[in-house]
């Protein structure tokens, strides 16, 4: 009988939505002997799942409960298959996408400070970088500050199944999308990294949400945010490198450009990193694809998964076919 | 020839938006003698236009600039027709309102708070009015923090015309909606005030954008807030008066409901009011309607309500016909 070896972090009810005809064992995070199995469900939290790896024996298939597999292959070696959990974030992802592109259009960071201070205010000095952004100076802010999203152009660097639940929410919003992938095609028009460079000028938003990969590192460098339009926001929904940092840092600091980051490089951000008092920022710590429906979505793709490995049907989610 | 007063804070570019064959005339805040016009388009601002009005002889046609024109009739009297410039600022209302709602499921004011403390944060104690919304002490918050808008019901008390906007931009989350107007009616359905109460428990969004009238004040009182489920989300896209405030910051010290608000009932919020310190609660201070497409919608909606008024043609935006 597949011994499928389990994080003792998942719900218990969770569990039942394995295939029966399988021998479910609940791993703690570091099993105080070595413990065989022949699957292995990981705990979503990397800096948990590591500790665990060295006391498992004989796996020969790990399904992860999360789409960001990158750490997995290093860590198993090339003779283990391993699946991912794609499509279990996607719809969070997606909110917060929208979410701070919405946040960030209307100014949200301004009106908390305002909130805080305890004091209405409608018109006021602009704060420099604001100011600096909207290339206004004028006192009075609202008809500045508050930008709608519709009509605007938005570039989605990636077109997977993240990119297209974004772009299926941004539909309302009649905005003109640009899309770029590894690989160009038509129907919708999808243009080729290549093309990026001279996209990007053209977009007020700019949304990226390709896998990290060492082709994507640093897809976001000085250049590209050189060609940003003024007061264009960038948005990392992907993974930290994919923007160099340092570029990142200052172009903000110039006032020449917006961001909202859900990841960050390095990751977690260190106390007194530049980034932290960047102006026109705002950072959410990696929390994107959080959601009380993702642990019961996540599941229930690796139990499908399972299933489909254990009747030898080919397998949907594998990011490495172990040698 | 038709005098047709505009406030001096018009920008320029906008009044040739006016048609021709009216005689424009440019009004200071405040005239220094009094200025004979037949129509009159005050300022958006009404704590400007109530200064100009004294200084004005003959209007028999008043065109707002904005939606809420409930101040307007008792200004001008009954004699005097008044115009509101209804849909100008649909979008950047009903945008803001998915930006609020986005923005208060995912907890944008906490990960503010995180991103102000330079520190980044995954897991740590609950602050105490986070846990009593969510009903949730662990001490990690991303699973039990960040909701998905996909799937949730969101009541609309109002449907008009920015409360179907705001319903064509939830569609992509598939959301089942619940609709209240003053009168019930089919295709889509919905429902009349009087099903308000029964309606309010399923909801986990309410949003109110009913016209501020003496049937709508309170329409949120303490009855209806202790109908929300816990944790609900009321969201005023209206005026402040359609929400009794002193119920809504019990519920609110309660920790039962969270709530945003572009309005507020008094407004401007005075200093020390207990609102501004509120647990669950966004504030942001009436800036929903506030676009740069703002203006020029709004004139051109008066321009066509005046060529309408010149031709002899019935008005569309009429909330006062002068007897």
């Amino acid at each position: 009988m597949l011994r499928v070896g389990y994080p003792e972090t998942l719900l218990p009810e969770l569990s039942s939505e394995f295939p029966a005809g399988v021998e479910l064992v609940c791993l703690p995070e570091q099993p105080d002997r070595d413990v065989d199995i022949d699957v292995w469900v990981p705990d979503a939290y990397p800096s948990r799942a590591v500790r665990t790896w060295p006391h498992l024996r004989g796996v020969r298939l790990v399904l992860a409960l999360v789409a960001g597999t990158e750490w997995l292959p290093g860590l198993v070696g090339p003779h283990v298959t391993v699946c991912n959990a794609q499509g279990a974030h996607n719809i969070s992802t997606a909110e917060w996408t929208i979410a701070v592109i919405l946040a960030m259009l209307k100014n949200f960071p301004l009106f908390f400070d305002i909130q805080q201070s305890g004091r209405w205010k409608r018109r006021f000095e602009l704060p420099a970088h604001y100011a600096k952004i909207t290339g206004d100076t004028r006192p009075l802010y609202p008809p500045v500050m508050i930008e709608e999203l519709t009509g605007k152009t938005v570039l989605l660097a990636g077109y997977g199944s993240i990119g297209k639940d974004i772009e299926r929410m941004l539909a309302p919003f009649r905005v003109e999308v640009l899309r770029v992938a590894r690989n160009a095609r038509s129907e919708p028009r999808v243009h080729a990294v290549a093309d990026l460079d001279a996209l990007i000028p053209q977009a007020h938003v700019i949304v990226l949400i390709v896998p990290s990969t060492a082709e994507t590192r640093w897809l976001i460098d000085a250049p590209q945010l050189a060609l940003m339009r003024h007061g264009a926001l960038l948005v990392n929904a992907a993974r930290g490198p994919v923007v160099n940092t340092d570029a990142l840092v200052a172009a903000l600091q110039a006032g020449r450009i917006r961001a909202a980051l859900d990841v960050t490089d390095p990751e977690p951000l260190p106390e007194g990193h530049p980034l932290w008092s960047c102006p026109n920022l705002f950072i959410t710590p990696h929390v994107g694809g959080s959601s009380p429906q993702f642990s019961p979505n996540a599941v229930r793709i690796a139990a499908g998964e399972l299933r489909r490995y254990m009747n030898g049907e080919p397998l949907r989610n594998a990011v490495q076919v172990g040698n």
